[in-house]
């Protein structure tokens, strides 16, 4: 996903991978537990003195930690480069940019492709099921190990921003703000409906092979794209892709077979192939399932409210794109009235854009302003002058 | 799809196949031609003695000819029962009801699981590529070898109400009226992605064959029940799944595992588990191929009112669906606009549903009595007493 001018390339950049001691192991939701963590992350920019300008940045299902770096595996720059980098609204010359890997990930954090100690071969499907309070316990430990009591900010769009609610429940204290970004604060039916068709799509192929394939074997490329193909779908408008690609052919005149006429089906094809190359179809199982069982007010007793009364000191901005349909504005209201009603601090702002829910890693400088005018007024308000 | 009460069986049936003769190949869009072109039939109640009680029924993408007639395969009642029946708005008492398996299909008519006489075996990928225009003229060719001249009405819903567009493009001086039900005039990009997802989830799986899986050879399964669980969700709305399942889980809590944790997985498993008895893989491959092959302003010059200038004395219905978000209404509209500029009369009846795009299938009173108003309407005015 590319559109306009590249943003400029973000500086001081560090990171690695972290291991926790045997002494510290993952406590997980489901009652089991990850020993010997690892958790892989990368910074920008340099803590200050007192602590406080850190921002933890939350990446979302398909993500990882290189929000501003270019991608060790396409070479493409970061995810996140509109919102992380020099001028951009989380700026490393004015904050300490953290970004982690969640648990369950494949790009240097333990998950399912890690080494299971017990066997010597991948965990595949005997890794523990993991939920978003998991992966932000586990981030929570890192900005820790970091040296980094309260963070200045929490950020993240779509899985992050569901991330940066549970960092609100489980962690307020350690919050001074929050920014939710195109999220919800629950898997709807249809919502896990597409994300059911994605596994069944990864298990159906054979090189799944009950996730035991390993290194060497084949893998379960071929599932593993139509399950992206599917979920691609629900990331773009139907207003974005008509206006990209409408009826366009890829050649002069239809081909009267199952190639690839229309350019939209080009496009997908190359979503799902250029996929395979840098995610792994057990992860992919696994945080899609994190997703789904992801029900903060449940874990609340029913009141979502209630998931944030103890954070009601936290200043929170919540963003929904009006064209968004698979978190669409309906849920950031949600968020936004449970946040009113325990009397936090919460702007909401909607960005009206045709884009989709992919609008928030794309070129959208009104939200880009918001968030920066969030951002330096919560940063004035932190250390009034 | 069920609801409500059962309707009232329908009566009089009739049906077979009907065997064109060498003497009367289907001719093709592509240039190619069928022969020994079979059409599979059903027919309710009697044509009366001046032939001008017809009403032909055009089904959708994985409807059948078996409109109200128990299915042969899944035992259960017509895909429109809620249409066609005594004392439904088709009514087999007062019209000669015909429906017919498309060209392409799987129930009977000729389509990629028919043999190839060259070789002995099924068609599979060699079955020249269809469209919709192909269906509707095998369609005619039946219609006219059933000895009618003209119909008193052509009504289908989705790639149904496609074909009635269809008809009234190339057979207006053949249709008296016509009612279009949850379509569009040209399949949108988003609407083609939906179908090229499907398809590449049959293509994925190995039993596919290329699509020379055959009698005793296993058959592409999985990837047509993924293919079934993508497509079915677009059937839905978001606020459907919502009511039928929020997030309902199948037992007491999480199974921590890749079970069917959610009501809403194992409806839709259930939906691809269950469809792959009845559909013919490559037969999803073609149909899903026509469709978004369907772009009716685009065969006429790219206007949408040219391809009606010959039926404006046809009496057009429209009817559109709140929720459909795979045929919205705007898209009805647009049809209704261009009837409205060539002088066609067309009535546009949006219905208030909360069931998505399978309303047009569902118990669903408000449509039943509209349908049912202008069907007499239109009877009256075709035999002035």
């Amino acid at each position: 996903m590319t559109d306009g001018d590249a943003p400029t390339a973000a500086t001081d950049e560090g990171g690695g991978v972290f291991a926790f001691g045997a002494d510290a192991p993952l406590r997980l939701e489901s009652g089991g537990r990850i020993d010997g963590l690892e958790i892989a992350y990368k910074t920008y920019g340099r803590l200050n003195a007192d602590r406080s300008n850190a921002i933890l940045v939350c990446h979302a299902l398909t993500g990882d930690q290189y929000v501003a770096s270019n991608h060790p595996v396409t070479g493409r720059r970061g995810w996140g480069s509109y919102l992380v980098g020099r001028g951009r609204p989380i700026d490393p010359g004015k904050h300490f940019v953290i970004c982690s890997n969640v648990v369950g990930g494949c790009m240097g954090s333990t998950g399912p492709s890690s080494i299971n100690p017990a066997t010597g071969a991948p965990w595949g499907l005997a890794f523990p099921v993991i939920t978003l309070a998991d992966m932000v316990r586990a981030q929570a430990m890192l900005v820790s190990a970091l040296g980094i009591e309260r963070l200045f900010a929490v950020i993240g769009g779509s899985m992050g921003g569901m991330q940066v609610l549970q960092w609100a429940a489980d962690y307020p204290e350690r919050l001074f703000a929050a920014v939710c970004i195109a999220a919800a604060p629950r898997h709807s039916a249809q919502n896990i409906a597409f994300h059911e068709v994605g596994r069944q799509a990864i298990m159906a192929d054979p090189d799944w092979s009950g996730g035991a394939y390993g290194a060497g074997a084949a893998r379960p490329e071929k599932g593993l794209a139509v399950a992206r193909m599917a979920a691609h779908i629900t990331y773009l408008s139907e207003a974005a892709l008509q206006r990209k690609f409408g009826r366009e052919l890829q050649r002069d005149g239809l081909s009267w077979g199952f190639d690839a006429d229309f350019q939209v089906e080009s496009y997908l094809r190359h979503q799902g192939a250029s996929f395979v190359d840098r995610f792994d179809a057990n992860s992919y199982l696994y945080i899609t399932r994190a997703l789904d069982y992801f029900d903060l007010a449940a874990a609340h007793g029913g009141t979502l409210a209630d998931a944030f009364r103890a954070a009601r000191d936290v200043r929170f901005c919540v963003f929904s794109f009006t064209s968004d349909w698979l978190y669409p504005t309906v849920e950031s209201r949600a968020i936004v009235r449970a946040l009113n009603a325990v009397g936090a601090r919460a702007s909401f702002v909607e960005i009206d854009s045709d884009k989709g829910h992919d609008a928030f890693l794309l070129d959208e400088p009104v939200f880009h302003d918001a968030l920066d005018g969030f951002l330096r007024a919560a940063a004035a308000a932190q250390a009034p002058s």
